[in-house]
């Protein structure tokens, strides 16, 4: 499998993203944004938000239009946010489950896409294991079509990113005094390549990539980042922890990690851990949360965690995606 | 499988269901409603049927409200019957199926509960085959959220019981004169306990529960309800005969019943066993029927079926309840 | 198999469709439809489509109506084009996946069907691989209620028919000049016979039904059409070129067909063999592509394909036949 994009540059990639004028045409990766432009969309997400934190907004301004929910991998949990967002802010939703149907029938993903266009979807939201097929549709829809990429290989997850961002400005206010910890399996993670990559635009202080050195990324996705490999130093003096799921196929195999109850004992977040956080630190999870594996019940459960805060603030967030690539 | 509620009194289980103010919070169970209570439930019902007894009633009083439906065990009838009702009080609705997603990756029911309401999701309606799921999700949600039981093991059924309420008003006007036979397997029906439940509160002048020696309930749900084993006695003179839907799975097992052809001939409801009923007598059935097993298709289709006015009534009590709960 | 209708005659099926007084009641076949009746649809259907020839019409007309997708038989393109055309004229909708659901219970579909009506469902959308289904409804719903046929059997699918229609009509302006080639496996194909009797009752110069030996049609659906066998006679002059999609199940049985590479240098559109067409000829097929089969990439890409015209003149077309049903 291979982790780079079919985009050489970021410049291509910006290209892609953003029309000549700076509107947003498509989301496949946060590695071209400016920090500007990762502001305007935390901006334009916090109106979602109410005073209690909730994610209550709704708006009118997606009428008329239909999203295609593309999920070449399974995701009930982000398919739902993503349709939720798009409902909420007036749009028609389709959800396709591409394992089951028209691949069963060997028509190719762009014989799909062509199709569905043909039917006035107007934005595809695509999550897929593999890695380019939401540049490869990017590149070939008609003008005025958008694609959002919700969740590609382990390369990218730009909302994903976006709403961890949303979250810390929330929580902490600025970014440039931070320091924040990622922890768990950095190396498969399309969820730390995306925030890493956000926060590296929006300058925070330190960032550290804390692993297994089994799972420290060959990659340098971002190269100011601090590669850790102990997770007591990662946390020391950390505002934000920010734990990662690890998939059970990662354990009793080459990745060197014999089980639940040894990564657990070495890798978890756990109170005693978060002690040697900074005052105030934050506790992180993209979930679905394996208890007792990256982190305990009592950190998930706790006064730090900030992981429901994060589910609103997904929904908030592609909101704000939605109504950006079509204004 | 314990068939007793983790909720020890009605009193603990009133709390639970409705505000100190008398206003509905959630809807587990009817065994601690007034008759006052279902009375204003039915009541909010009949405004969404029509003069034909059709359930053309729309409203727009749950906008920007989301509803899930939570399924762990399936059933595409209920599960239309709430989604429609959901959607023509004007709320938004997404429908999990939780055999086959979030449960795969191991995340835990409150950890699935949780992430919706953060989505802003304010009414869950769940169904499962397990006995408590309704209770414990009820007890642990935000302030402003609410829980309707679309099924509880062999408990628990609700919104059947509302809706067979609902239809024997409609027909029959009035409840203190009415004797009504439950026939069939009460041991194993949540749809017989929620109906006598109700009937016992609304004041009917006998209730009986009919069923095969091996099939009557060991548990006392109703004790006013006068158990019987003898169909034809049963019938004699009822008003109202209520066919209860037998799982195959009971057949040729220690329950005693050997096959679908003896069931029908000792159990069915037919067109003879109905000469002894009450004139004017209307027969029911929660369906999907097993035509030929419980009930003969000419009673099914006959003029004494209020079959598909139940199904009707079912819309039209599970908007009553939207509505309820967000007033 | 049986590939006649349970309808004897066209009068029967034109009562059945047609209230007296020329209203629609339900869509079952295009066979008894006079060219005026036809033209209406594409009429109406026209309005949904914008000057650029995109599917971008909206309405409100079937606000308060609740359409039941009931597919016996699996097609996600052909549900989500009546599930968006439906929502597109303001109504509710509710897919059903019958293969998984009621069938399971042992409920009869006319149960199905009659639990849908009592929920307020006032259209059915039915699709299924056996013969009648689709009749057997309509003969047996309530009045108001209507059944749209989205593909029965290999005898008739007539929205598609209608969509072909309406893309020759908005490429070629008339038909009484036209040279239409129906090209593959004429045999088992709903959709040949659809179009051939639409096209048949518009009047068309020629209409050639160009197939395999083996895949003549038994059955002289439209007797006026030419049965060809020779594909490079069958598109000479041809102003319309139809391919068919040719069911995997076709090759390497009695059928007579070794390959898909036989087939395709026997029968396939290529544009070696377009050459041959009528100038400006314009190459049609239903989808789902199977490149390199029935139609090359080449010519499925090319100047000459219509193919995404004709699935966003699809949706156009539900919408006109859902808004049609209730006028």
């Amino acid at each position: 499998m291979s982790v780079s994009s079919s985009l050489k540059t970021d410049s291509d990639l910006h290209d892609l993203q953003f029309f000549a004028d700076g509107r947003m045409r498509h989301l496949l990766s946060l590695r071209s944004f400016s920090a500007q432009q990762l502001t305007d969309i935390l901006d334009r997400a916090d109106n979602f938000i109410d005073a209690a934190g909730n994610a209550t907004g709704r708006s009118n301004k997606l009428a008329g239009v239909t999203v295609a929910n593309l999920f070449f991998e399974a995701s009930t949990r982000t398919r739902i946010s993503f349709e939720l967002a798009a409902r909420r802010v007036g749009a028609e939703v389709v959800n396709l489950d591409l394992q089951t149907s028209s691949r069963n029938k060997g028509e190719t993903v762009m014989d799909t896409v062509h199709t569905l266009q043909a039917m006035d979807v107007g934005i595809f939201v695509v999550r897929d294991s593999e890695t380019g097929t939401q540049t490869t549709i990017a590149r070939n829809v008609n003008a005025g079509v958008s694609v959002l990429n919700a969740g590609e290989s382990i390369v990218s997850h730009p909302t994903q990113g976006l709403l961890d961002l949303l979250t810390i400005r929330r929580h902490k206010g600025t970014f440039d005094q931070l320091t924040v910890a990622i922890v768990g399996d950095v190396a498969h993670s399309r969820v730390a390549r995306s925030a890493a990559e956000g926060l590296s635009t929006l300058g925070v202080r330190e960032l550290r990539l804390v692993s297994p050195p089994s799972l420290v990324p060959q990659h340098e996705f971002v190269p100011s980042a601090k590669i850790m490999t102990d997770v007591d130093q990662g946390i020391a003096g950390a505002d934000v922890v920010m734990a990662l799921r690890i998939q059970k196929e990662r354990f009793e195999n080459e990745d060197g990690i014999p089980d639940e109850t040894a990564y657990f004992r070495e890798y978890g977040i756990t109170s005693d851990r978060l002690k040697n956080a900074a005052p105030g630190a934050i506790v992180m999870h993209p979930g679905p949360l394996n208890r007792g594996v990256e982190i305990s019940s009592t950190v998930a459960d706790g006064p730090s965690s900030v992981i429901t805060d994060q589910v609103a603030n997904g929904v908030a967030i592609r909101m704000a995606i939605l109504e950006a690539v079509v204004s």
